[in-house]
């Protein structure tokens, strides 16, 4: 099968080189990535200036068509997000506002522009929220054209109200470590089959 | 200050006398109203017959008319659920559905039926998703007309993807234990003023 | 290529036969499938007795086992449920819920029992709520082994606070049958995919 | 009664002085407040430089301190945002990420310093979303100390997939427009009551 590439967007509030749970948590997704013959990277999307807006060029000093770019030329994208609130963060929301323009955008086929492409969730948090945020990732994602794969996610949170970093948990908690290989692989084969065969035409 | 009155709903989907996580938190609520002098009990929706639909009265046999008269009796509802799929229990949406019908009925000052009333939630699970069903709760219990307090939550939940229950940890966590107490007093102190003075009649 | 079958589930909270606007999306999203070699049919899974529990046979009555089979031997699942609450309905949980059974369920693969299986979702209102409960089913349906194609749902809701009916619409509003075209498409080639290499043997 | 204050927080996406159908949601809110005396301003915060982060003070040229003075100086925050995606926007997210501060910090009486403060919610959108949208802020507003009033949102939204904006629908809708005012009132009669009687001291 032909190597596939993945891009992972870490969505946490804090600018490299700060330490990043989310970092380490998309760091395990794409090691087992790696095993499935996937090549990828990861970019910390508070370190570009990703302008408020919801097209795909929002001007002058704008750098989120270089991460457009990015996320259009792999087969493969996981979103990662700490959780605030509950909720995916403010920089997640914005990555989420400007995929929307997609929606407007075809390719060669007349399908919006991101067709083909799959994509997973990764999800930290010192405790709760995980299901909600890949819920909202999820639906967000489908929208504007991405393929979730089964078992879409991976998370870390820890007991109600506590205040522990996945960064701080040695070794790395099994179930955790599992469920991100369970996405990797998931990813990588529906990735493959929608190169084998991509969404027809649209109309 | 006069006595007020509260009524706990059990949306576990266990009927009695199985064991429910959820029942014992609803008891640290219940327990630390007590000490602001309210009075309450604990009713298992489960155990009645709630009937699917959205009127008040869904006919012959349905038990719903009996829960609503308890909850419009009481000055607070404390609405406790487990977590399913991230979710409230479908018990518990069921109760919302059949809330649905207060957003048509008036009370002698034309108000909501529902005014002057004060809800609070409580929430159990393995793990994961306490503030994602807060959220569904708070809305949609505002929307029909119950008012929430500061902080109007208590939850527990464990560590991502571990299997145990609340019921099994010794001694309550402290977290938990404290935000009952928190959630008590605010949902007292706010049944009180809505007590001394309600919302304006209607329009 | 071989042709597939769907099973779509009405979680409509009226058991039949009253009219149902979500029955009527459906229908739309079945016809739309039937373009496309696939044979389907609606269940509306109030006419049932879908006992409350976790596990894939709760007993006695229960008539969870029925649905559970259908939903097993189809290649796609679709499933449709009204807005209440802005929710999605106690039912459409409850189907969730025993959906959870899944977890602990293994094929001859050792993969989750539900693997290789498409799913998509049909929401319907007076208003308001469709994006939201796409995300709520969006995110149990991949949990429990699902995949979501691209534009994984078609739904139609009025304006704000209005009463109209989707039964009441004439003619079918023109978005929501593209969108139901749409899913259907993606429905019918995302399953083909997964026919043609279903996701690798679990471990 | 003494005059009381409210300061509204649009979060729309575009800077000053685009137009802006939060705006006029907002505006609407504002006038109906005036009713009940409540002297009240909106701030654009996309006008304001506020850095991702969750403390009060993110440091140089943050401006967020300048919009938390107003709040915690107001008896009523009214919190407007855009639907994004079926989300608050990203905007929004950022003042609750920053909001998340002040479960750390209390007042004179050992309160979260947030306390004896009301908010309401106020949605427009295209389309689609405005009760998820009040679901994720009624929580948040209450894990950071607000105190929600009953039918404690107001919105606008329009049919499915369609593209009118509220700036542009003449007449105001009538049902967005009773829903602002009822929001109004309460908000301004439960700001009322917790001006009267606070909360009690925290322990």
């Amino acid at each position: 099968m032909a190597t596939l590439s993945a891009v992972a967007l870490n969505c946490t509030l804090k600018a490299s080189p700060a330490k990043s749970s989310c970092e380490l948590l998309l760091t395990h997704v794409l090691s087992n990535l790696a095993d499935h013959d996937v090549e990828g990277e990861i970019l910390r999307v508070v370190d570009f200036d990703v302008h408020a807006g919801v097209s795909s060029d929002e001007g002058d000093g704008d750098q989120w068509p270089q991460l457009r770019r990015r996320i259009l030329d792999a087969d493969i994208l996981v979103l990662g997000t700490p959780i605030w609130m509950g909720h995916p963060s403010s920089v997640c929301q914005r990555v989420l506002e400007r995929c929307d323009a997609f929606l407007a955008e075809t390719d060669d086929l007349g399908r919006m522009v991101s067709y083909d492409r799959v994509a997973g969730v990764a999800v930290v948090g010192n405790e709760d929220g995980a299901h909600h945020v890949f819920a909202e990732l999820a639906q967000a994602l489908s929208d504007v054209g991405f393929t979730i794969p089964a078992e879409g996610s991976t998370y870390w949170v820890g007991e109600a109200m506590q205040p522990i970093d996945f960064n701080d948990k040695h070794p790395t908690p099994e179930k955790t470590a599992q469920s991100a290989a369970t996405l990797a692989r998931n990813l990588a084969h529906l990735a493959h089959a929608l190169r084998a065969a991509g969404y027809p035409a649209g109309t």
